[in-house]
């Protein structure tokens, strides 16, 4: 429970760079890619597996400037230089795809020093830790980037309110295989908890999304879920109880963000393309 | 000798898919792509690693059926049922990205069944030789579509030339690790081969881009002969010769293909990103 409230408090700093939101988030958001993935490779080392860090630095920094220059390109419209403006075309992000697979299977050239797994780790990192957070850049790049809150609000608000419902009534077990602490009840308690945080944000700070803020706290919450077990899952075939010991006695980025990695990309694509519709005209009013 | 010609002609109905082009092609694209990525993954059964095929399916499948939706979504423009015109965004690549990772780490949720290297390389075919292939789909409904045939020229050209020259000349080792055969002479006479036959094509049937096809020739050609050795590490590391034999003596379609799948996304990128702004009068005059 120390441990849960005090990397609580550890979570501040983090805070005041989603209240900039913006670039400053987007920025964040970078910084957490490349340290996660550096973390989550670190891991298969102990599986004898070495996958090859540079990749993926310059692949998630390439997907981060891409990003940049697509939305300089949108925002600055025709008025841009044609040498931005051609980024607003969706053909960048097939691109990257390419250049990424194609650096990772070129990476195993080396043939007597490499091993498949290799690469497919690279593969795997670039696209699980380094895409995966990126979509939260997006959204904070985005003009329904209030939303952002949201991805913070639920996965921490899931873990802690998941946490104590489980210490005070967690009785049947919800996957002892992965996890054996969690219990079902504390994973009710975690969904009733996001949602009514998330209900409390829409509240205060977006009124007219009231009803999509309770949506996204009931499937924001069981994603952090899906996301918590899937750090945990690796961690148990490294044979790792922690991915990194940046936060003494409170794990590496990784094992803090693993549920953030997963809230992050479903709140955007629903905004982005389930509610988005819906939203723009509201959403002015907010702003 | 006798296989190189032999397989050569077993290419003729391919010819006919590539006359037709547009959609039909679109459609060839993706059923080579969903035979292919079945012979990638029974590779890795012999290294023990049992990916998952419905879930590439599923990718493979939602990829194609994505880029048809957004091909009407552009081609319809405002007239277009809204339904549809949604999907002209390219937030449906990102969510295509997110919900194949998402399904690959979810494969793992069965932890003693599992290893991680089943979801690594499902999820590394998806993108190797689902997505590869794909691109040629997407150059196929494009208005710059003649380009499909450089795909076809450049890979089986280089392969042909590059035997020829091979067993004619051939003295200096390639990477004899990968693939001893190969020479450098081969490796020559093939890219001399690719710019030629491109060339060739290009005074014939798009004059206008006679340049651009020269350069076509000489960049795929080499991207060819990587695809070629990349097949080959993975053949080498799976212990097998062959990917499959639906071509009796040939081997599978991914052993026919491994080529194209590196010369079509160099070929399409190449036309839709580095070129389309200096062909998109000139191809008018084309068609």
């Amino acid at each position: 429970m120390k441990t849960r409230i005090l990397s609580g408090l550890i979570m501040l700093p983090l805070l005041i760079i989603v209240i900039l939101n913006g670039w400053v988030l987007y920025a964040g958001c970078f910084v957490i890619s490349i340290m996660a993935a550096y973390e989550f490779f670190r891991g298969f080392r102990h599986m004898d597996i070495k996958p090859c860090y540079p990749i993926a630095l310059c692949s998630i920094a390439a997907l981060y400037i891409l990003g940049m220059l697509r939305r300089l390109a949108v925002t600055a419209g025709g008025a841009v230089q044609p040498c931005i403006a051609v980024f607003g075309s969706e053909q960048w992000i097939l691109l990257w795809i390419f250049a990424t697979v194609l650096a990772c299977l070129l990476y195993l050239f080396s043939i007597e020093k490499r091993k498949p797994e290799d690469a497919m780790v690279t593969l795997t990192g670039i696209f699980y830790v380094g895409f995966f957070c990126y979509t939260i850049g997006e959204l904070a790049l985005s003009e329904m980037n209030i939303f952002v809150w949201l991805v913070i609000i639920t996965a921490f608000g899931t873990d802690i309110c998941a946490y104590f419902a489980g210490v005070t009534m967690g009785k049947h077990k919800l996957c002892p295989k992965i996890s054996p602490k969690k219990t079902w009840e504390g994973a009710i308690g975690g969904v009733l908890g996001s949602v009514i945080l998330s209900g409390v944000f829409g509240l205060f700070f977006a009124k007219a999304f009231l009803p999509y803020c309770l949506i996204i706290g009931f499937i924001a919450s069981i994603a952090s879920m899906f996301g918590d077990l899937t750090a945990s899952i690796f961690k148990r075939k490294m044979g790792i109880k922690d991915y990194g010991n940046l936060i003494p006695g409170h794990g590496g980025i990784l094992d803090r963000f693993d549920s953030v990695l997963f809230t992050g990309p479903v709140i955007y694509f629903y905004v982005a393309i389930v509610a988005d519709a819906a939203f723009s005209e509201g959403c002015v009013t907010v702003f």
